[in-house]
């Protein structure tokens, strides 16, 4: 007997760097890792049919798959908005009307990010009591641990209200997906001390202190790496130049360090010998194991990927959809703002 | 016959994390290299007196400095503007005193930071024409190659054309004391492409296409590494968080590498097999190298040194007022700002 599908997860099959092989077999190994998933693999139909049978989706695997046409794709120098008008049968509106409609519970893209969050925000729509949706990242810190950073470039410009809410919605996704136990909340500011900060910074704080999250105070951009905080609330402007700055240097060191190790003979040598304590190093520090960004406050999961992402990136993209979708995570954020609403209802004395 | 001193640097003796052992040292070995610079060393003179024989301060060195007594130093829990009132008679106050004076043409310290910002604003002052000193860093990208951000922590919350003055004053700095021809200039932003940015950013981008700097459009986070900008210009709020991430991911990097370096008997012998190769990698991101942070947009040199520099910082540091010396830095600003300001009026209607 087949594990009912439980989860249904809508892919867009052509968005990405390495689409669609990269998405296909991504997919595929994530349908055999999880038998409770349900995918929509949203894409052209005449260009994926007939990858599909020689990528392995064969027996048990194609009775939770479905292919879901979609004429285009948003390319990378379209407009974000292009999915509200010429692009409305592109692969990531059409992954998203699937959840609108009910018929998927969330929908995973490695595409034109900005595309992926207007159709997350404007087809899917807001949970109720969330202002702004935002984009969230996992960092795997220096001792092999995630910190949670958002927004990280969905809300350019933002009010103290807003940091609190991804402070709030940040909690909710560290403790229901990855696990954590009273994550310690913080909002990124320029100083530990309670009054550095900014204007926005300091009022976030100040909300952040009555709500019913583990505040721990202000974090710097030290704490991003040194697990002192789980959770760390910015605006979209510095969490977008946090995360840009934190790849492209992580990256330019480890690309650093191999060329090193091929400049000679000896340096060779060595490379081969530290080999598999290097491989446990970056293992602990491996981006693709958190699988893309989620985009929180959004009515249904959201999981925006790398649009590098490799076939294990894809994976992890939809494990953590799937993730969110078991751990219900919609509810808790939903149950929380409620709570939060009704706290400031209650001590607003008009 | 002795050379002549021509540049006079007021070195905070006492401030900083390995002062005065650090301090005094990396002074000795600037006067050592350097045959042009004269140093005030500022401190408690009956605790520095007898350290300086036994650290080598003889001969022609000591024609080339003076002790100059500071009763106090500013300590890590005090606030900045303690040097205001309580603190008057701090090393660092003393020291900026001398610049004010005409004593001296330019400070050093590596104690507070904030203590420091506060002595060269208030007590040495502002350059005409600068609405607001700014602290830039010279961060090493991944070419061996310096990139200056601006600025990390002088101001908070800052209006367009801050950071149009903080672009213009780090591109003099570039020009003159890192020797760029045409530095490449950049405002911080979430997207290369000319739309994307705050509103402040926008127009800061504005303000710099009038201007006579070499813009070259909005830079992203990753920008910092990849050699794209000589000049990187944001808000204290966001450069202050994308420095000390930076730093602590670098850190830790290197920190969690050495350690898989010692996990056994083979990776131990691998470490020394590819050790020359490390340290010429290591010594392109050596951020020792540029030695402290410049405050611009003083009436004078100032300069800002990591609390933690060893003595080879210290030297560093100096070395960097006196160059700045040496190319007038602060008369290539006031011409730059001065005929900024009468672009600025020859376009006013009024």
């Amino acid at each position: 007997m087949d594990a009912p599908a439980v989860y249904r997860i809508a892919l867009d099959v052509m968005g990405g760097d390495h689409a669609p092989t990269a998405t296909l077999e991504g997919a595929r190994l994530a349908l055999a890792a999880h038998p409770d998933l349900f995918l929509h693999l949203v894409g052209d139909e005449a260009r994926l049919r007939p990858l599909m049978g020689p990528m392995g989706f064969k027996g048990e695997l194609l009775t939770r798959c479905a292919l879901v046409h979609a004429a285009t794709v948003v390319d990378m120098d379209d407009k974000a908005t292009s999915i509200l008008k010429e692009k409305k049968n592109s692969s990531i509106r059409v992954a998203a009307q699937l959840v609108r409609e009910g018929k998927a519970d969330g929908v995973v893209s490695m595409g034109h990010t900005g595309a992926a969050m207007v159709a997350s925000k404007m087809v899917v729509g807001t949970l109720d009591g969330v202002d702004r949706p935002c984009l969230a990242t996992i960092l795997p810190n220096m001792h092999g641990r995630p910190t949670v950073l958002l927004d990280v470039g969905a809300n350019i410009d933002c009010r103290p209200e807003h940091i609190a809410q991804f402070a709030v919605m940040g909690s909710i996704y560290a403790e229901h997906v990855l696990g954590i136990e009273r994550p310690r909340v913080g909002v990124l500011s320029v100083g530990e001390e309670e009054g550095k900060g900014s204007a926005t910074t300091k009022e976030a704080a100040q909300f952040l202190k009555e709500l019913d999250v583990n505040f721990t105070g202000n974090a710097e951009g030290r704490d991003l790496w040194n697990d002192k905080f789980d959770v760390i609330a910015c605006d979209g402007f510095v969490g977008n130049a946090l995360l840009k700055s934190a790849e492209s240097l992580a990256e330019g060191l480890i690309e650093g360090l191999k060329s090193v190790f091929m400049e000679s003979f000896f340096t060779k040598i060595a490379a081969l010998m530290a080999k598999p304590a290097l491989k446990r190093f970056a293992k602990k520090l491996d981006y693709e194991e958190y699988g893309g960004a989620p985009l929180l406050g959004v009515k249904g999961i959201s999981i925006i990927g790398h649009g590098r992402s490799n076939a294990r990136a894809v994976q992890s993209a939809i494990r953590a959809a799937l993730v969110a979708c078991e751990h219900r995570v919609n509810d808790h954020i939903q149950e929380s703002l409620g709570r939060v609403m009704s706290q400031a209802e209650s001590q607003d004395p008009s």
